[in-house]
This record gives structure tokens, sequence and C-alpha cells, in this order.
């Protein structure tokens, strides 16, 4: 399928790697923060208890706006001890929706980045999370027609980097994946044979962190402008 | 693409179709009426006031469980005019998580039916809703294999259908979508030239009823085992 002359499918990532997301999930967990100060002991972390939260909801509730509301509200009510009070609930529900309505900011450089590199390579991007909400987002980036496949997936597992593959008729050591989480783009790519660049974001969520980070086996780049440039070293070698 | 002699595409849809899904969502909304019995006034319906609550979230939301729960939570501080109590939304985050683990439950006929159809034409399932619990569901139903293609999807209008036959390569002329909604499996495949028929479920949620719904133009039968018999007779037309 590979239209270009590079011969390489180039996928991205979107949340944190072509747009801000994280940074808006803590703002909205400051709030929280406030809203349950008076409900907390001194020496708990609201933080924390939203973590463990969210980290037994995965399973069931998934990623997206919409699972982080449901275990802000479950939290708000644990924290609580029940007493958290309706229109409480209702500001948390609030935030979701200005969570969901929130204008897509393009990290710097992304713009001139991703039309460089659809000039020599195919894109796919490869997101999670809420369905309608990174639909929603890679309409509004203004970036859609740049890329030849859109796969907003559940999980970014070995198996979902295959299916994307066979849905381009790319072999694993034709793929490169460009993201910000070690976890989610970089290992999973890298077990199928293919390679990883790891731009990082200056903040990671607590569940996409990995332990042994810096194992290597991958690029990793400060920003995503100098992508380009290790393609093309990559190619050269 | 179509691998069948039939070099038809046969659409099945999802929730209501093959296995059941509104039955649990008005158990959950019994369940909220009496949550919120000593709430309401004698002549107001919960019921009324959670469908307008997901009528106005339908756009930011979608659908599936988690969006029903946000709205059920929505309505319960509505309803209660913020009186609702702490444990009483968690009952309410309990039920959305019994939905999430809820056993597939095949309707009647879906297995039988669902094979034969496979051995004579090529199947994709396009089903709406949260992408990990559908996904979830159509490995728990056991019918993954017989499909040719499975898409999940924020919304089924004209050009999710589109994106559907091209994936596919196939011209609406040789579709045929199988579903239990008249707005969201019929008519936009009529839109684009292609064949519905319609199976109706013993109830319909009420964002999915649509007014004039014997317009015609499309196939209804009683049950899913009965669409073979009319695909052969479409064949021979």
């Amino acid at each position: 399928m590979a239209a270009h002359g590079s011969g390489l499918l180039v996928g991205l990532d979107g949340d944190d790697t072509l747009w801000h997301s994280e940074s808006h999930f803590i703002t909205t967990t400051e709030r929280l923060g406030d809203l349950l100060a008076g409900y907390l002991d001194d020496d708990a972390s609201h933080e924390d208890h939203l973590i463990e939260v969210e980290r037994r909801n995965l399973a069931r509730f998934g990623y997206g706006v919409k699972a982080f509301t449901l275990s802000m509200i479950e939290t708000a009510v644990e924290v609580s001890g029940g007493r958290v009070t309706g229109s409480e609930v209702q500001r948390i529900l609030d935030w979701s929706k200005e969570l969901m309505d929130h204008p897509v900011e393009l990290l710097d450089g992304v713009v001139e980045t991703v039309g460089s590199l659809a000039e020599q390579h195919d894109l796919v991007l490869v997101t999670k999370g809420d369905l309608l909400h990174q639909e929603s987002k890679v309409a509004r980036s203004g970036l859609t027609e740049l890329f030849d496949g859109i796969h907003i997936v559940s999980e970014k597992d070995p198996d979902t980097y295959r299916r994307v593959l066979e849905a381009h008729g790319t072999r694993p050591d034709s793929f490169v994946m460009v993201g910000n989480s070690v976890r989610s783009d970089v290992q999973p790519v890298l077990q199928l044979g293919g390679t990883g660049i790891h731009v990082p974001y200056h903040t990671t969520w607590a569940l996409e962190l990995v332990e042994n980070d810096d194992a290597g086996g991958y690029e990793r780049v400060e920003r995503i402008a100098d992508v380009p440039g290790v393609l093309e070293r990559l190619a050269g070698t």
C-alpha cells in the first residue's frame, strides 16, 4: 500500500504526542483535590486514591474522559465516606463536559513536522480513548487529510499493532511508531520487530509509567520536530 | 474482497440483533426508579428525565454503558435537587459494572443463522457503543471467526457505512444490513443505495425510535432465522 518512495509506514500517537491531553487531566485532578480537601485526612492524597480507583476500573472502563469521570466520582464517594453531596457530584460531571469540549491544542512543531512526514511516508494515527472523543479530536486537529489511516483502539498491545500493519499491508520492519508513551507506543512495537521513537511529554500518567524505562532498543528525541532527522538517519544505515 | 459466490456483503448489528442489550438497560432504569422514588413528585417520571439527560449528553458522551451511567448520575442529582447521597451514587456506579460484566446472551437462532450466512456471504459486524465493551462482547459471543470484519463505530450514519464498504471494496448495491434499529441499521443504508433488513427487538430505546417507521423500502422479518430466506428471495429477483 506504500504510495511513497520511502516504503515506510510511520505511526503517530495522538494524546500528548500531537496535542495536549494529560495536562488537562492534571488540572481536573487538582480541582478534585480542592473539592475533596474537607473530606481528606491530612496525610491522605486524593491523587493516590484516584489512581488506585482508575487502576481497578481499567479493565472494565478502559481509557478516556468517561472512564476518568466515573473513577473521579467513585473516588469522591470513597474519600468522603459517602458524604459527597449531589452538587459536588454535578461539578465533577461538569468538568467531564469541559474536558470533552476543550479545544485541541497542537504541540509545538506538529503542523510542520506531520506535513513534512506525510510528503515522504505513509502515515497512520494510532490513538486510544473514547471513540467519539478521539474522532472529534482528530477532526478538530486539522490533520485528518495527512493520514492514510486512523486507528482508534482500546489498548495498544502487540495484537493491536499487528492488526494496524495488516490493514496497511506493511511488515514490522517497515513500521516506525512515534509517541510519548514507552509502554504504549514503543515497547509493543519493538516486540513485533518494528522501530519505536519516544518523544516524551513533560508529564506521564501514572498508569502509563513503565519500570526500566531506559532498557533501550529505541530512539528518543526531545521534540517531534526531531523525528524526520531520525528517520533519515535510520534510512541511511 | 468477496470470497463467496454470492458476491454479497452482509452487515449485522450487535446489540439487540445478535445479543440482548436494551433489556439490561431497562432493568437498570427500573432500579434507578426505585432509588429515586423518594425524591420524585408523584406525577414525574424518572424515565422521561433520564431520556432528556441522555439526549442532551449524546453529542458529547456517545453511546454505551459509560455514557448511560454518567447520565443516570446526572439524572439522580437533578431529580433529587442535589440531595442524592454518596452511597446512592455508588449504587449507580455498581450497576454500571454489572452491565459491563453481564454475560453475552445470544438471541434465539443467532448461532445457526450467522453460521449459515457465513457459508454463503462475506459478513461484517457493525456495532456502536463503548469500544472496549463492544470488543469484549464480540469476543465473548463466540462469533468472531465468522466475520470478515468487525467495525465498532461511534455513529451509524451514511458516512460510517460508506467507510465500511470502502474497507471491504463493496458497492452499496451489493450490501445488505441486518439490524433491529430502523434509524441506525436500515435508513442510512437505504440512503447509500444498499438494502436493509429490519429484525425488531421486543423493545427499542427511545433515542433509536424514528417517526414514520413504516415508510418502507426495506424488508422486515420477525426473527433473525428468517434472514437467509429473504436473501435467497432477493437474489432470485
